[in-house]
């Protein structure tokens, strides 16, 4: 929790917590914690990526490893333990391993990803992607709000971005990758849980809908008549609710509505939303999209009202391994909680991880679900169990093979 | 409709419609009315507010008078029908009269209303105001957008804002007040009727409605622990649709939205809603506006979300007087037309002339109900019927007590 604190210290902005790419309170961040994992008896560097990369042996140099970590990065007027939290845990447990003079028959990676968030550059998982080799170069070449490209952002840091390639590891090298974070929602704490078992990053559909009626005159035109975008973009919200609220783990959301004309006196002629639906299996997601979809062409029929459907973006999920999962559920029962496994609603860095290894996830309950907002807040009770089943888990690890 | 077209032509833009109260293109209007009503054997003249007034003696001079009329102010990029065809069928049925040397036992007195749209001062309804003797002299020192008073603006046209008194008619010598408008509807192009007799001007009830829950991760948080404020305003939205339609005549609408943050991936934590009750009954759009209060109280309570109800405006509906919605009717029937009654979702300038006669309308339908656009169309025919009518309402006029 002290570290937490003090990683929070190095900000953009005094008085607040943002920490972008490449900056130099992230230098700061990474510093401190590098500086963390050679106490912890890791040898310790910043990759060609920005990311601070700590190693600790197993019984003989070489082994392939089990990778943990998280991102050091920040979205703006962020909380101090979305990221940070998972790090420090890491380090933590090879911290007591270490003081324990105990090796095991693989090594462990920790790893501060540099990006995760994607809030300078507007491109996410960054130092993940780069660890998993699926960055292309080219995206090295995406620049900032003050025209920077990342390769150049890299060179002024002092590093090398022609080394891109040296940061990816090769499948067989890690042998599982296992993240702690904080759940970001509020289903751990509704049932009274420290900690639960992620069984997926959940994948996400988003929509452009708008509809086209007719605009009038709000006090001549009568209900029969009418042909309003507004009414018909309500139902659809309202129906889009009940769509997910059906589903088990489906999340559906409205977050942006219009409607034009938009004066007080007037029906609306044009309305225009968005959807986001999210599901951990992609089958489930597909299927709610499907619905969603037929049931905006249905009741835009009904209402005479013309719908234009677009696809914003449409992203698959990213399973959490079963074997991976035992072991951590396993580590849960062992401290006496119940297991609870949960999808993550959000992204993190293993969606990009899971292209060279197996991945799996720890979520540590936070107050009121808040995230990405300076009121992030967890226990320092629940900080210490989410530490001790990930410090169990990795004791008693086993790889697939073995 | 030559004269419609004529009249169209006095236009602050070219190519389009746009004639504001007091200004060179509304003079230019009211001369050629003014025109129009000598030659149809009227003595005609501006009063002090702009209004052009002609008169019809009757049998003999200075009798009480059968007054008849509408507006030659217009919107913004406005059709050529609203307000002026009221005003010219008027002078039409007076040339009529004055051409078969008829006289009746009343005088008619045609008004061409300077300011019912309320479009350069911001306060509608001046001219019959005015007439009415309700409008107060503190009105007189509003501004318009360039910062002149309308008191002002009256000097500078040539006319005395001193003489205000002058131009307001005591009760008994006014008998009666008719005006023949386009409906600014569909109801009759959607039932086949040339004309229709409204029955009254309907009032309206304006709301603003906020609804505050909690914003969240769209992806983190699962439905049942969702306090979605747009999905709230949604569930009310279609409830006001529901409302409105269950109840006859009623008209509910909303035309605005809003949902905070605003984010494809937040889910909204406040959402802002307009709503428009109209109803030809006070009684009606009272019961209906406790109705949409309850409901959305009712809604808000349901979804954990903290509803605030403003009461933006609330007007009292003008109902048209029976007896004269018969002598009308009467009329509508004489021409071999079915009788259609309907409310007025518009506002009038019957609605200030009620405060000193009883009031009456016939509506003329309109292509596609559309109205404040240049697409306002009506058919020859229809004007005919229309002029027609107002024709035989006059010729057969029976004042109250008679």
């Amino acid at each position: 929790m002290q570290r937490c604190d003090a990683l929070a210290r190095y900000s953009e902005l005094p008085g607040g917590l943002t920490r972008v790419f490449l900056s130099p309170e992230g230098r700061a961040a990474g510093d401190a914690v590098l500086g963390w994992m050679r106490e912890a008896g890791m040898q310790a560097s910043l990759d060609a990526m920005g990311n601070a990369v700590g190693r600790y042996e197993g019984e003989r140099a070489g082994l392939p490893s089990l990778m943990l970590g998280s991102h050091l990065d920040t979205v703006r007027d962020a909380g101090r333990y979305d990221g940070m939290l998972g790090v420090i845990s890491a380090i933590e447990c090879v911290d007591t391993l270490n003081r324990q003079k105990k090796k095991l028959p693989f090594a462990i990676e920790v790893i501060g990803f540099g990006d995760e968030e994607g809030v300078r550059f507007g491109t996410t998982l960054l130092g993940s992607r780069a660890i998993a080799g699926t960055l292309s170069p080219e995206v090295l070449e995406t620049r900032d709000a003050g025209g920077k490209s990342i390769s150049g952002a890299l060179r002024e840091f002092g590093l090398n971005p022609e080394q891109l390639s040296k940061v990816s590891r090769k499948k067989g090298e890690v042998l599982a990758y296992a993240e702690l974070h904080i759940e970001q929602g509020p289903v751990l704490e509704a049932e009274g849980l420290p900690v639960g078992v992620v069984t997926a990053i959940n994948g996400f559909s988003r929509l452009r809908v708008t509809l086209r009626g007719e605009a009038g005159h709000a006090g001549t035109v009568p209900m029969p008549l009418r042909r309003d975008a507004l009414a018909a973009a309500a139902a659809c919200v309202v129906m889009v609710e009940r769509v997910a609220k059906n589903v088990p783990e489906l999340v559906g959301t409205v977050g942006r509505i219009e409607a034009r004309p938009g004066a007080i006196n007037v029906i609306p002629g044009e309305a225009q939303f968005t959807v986001d639906l999210r599901a951990p299996l992609d089958s489930v997601r597909q299927e709610a999209l499907a619905e969603v979809e037929s049931e905006i062409a249905r009741i835009a029929a009904a209402r005479k009202v013309e719908a234009t459907v677009e696809s914003l973006q449409d992203f698959g999920s990213s399973a959490c391994a079963p074997w991976l999962m035992r072991q951590f559920e396993r580590a849960v029962e062992a401290r006496g909680v119940r297991v609870r496994r949960l999808p993550s609603g959000a992204g993190h860095d293993g969606m990009a991880i899971k292209a060279i290894a197996d991945i799996a996830m720890l979520f540590v309950r936070c107050k009121g679900g808040i995230s990405h907002n300076p009121a992030e807040s967890i226990t320092e009770e629940d900080a210490a169990i989410g530490a001790g089943v990930l410090f169990d888990f990795i004791h008693e690890f086993k790889p697939l093979s073995a």
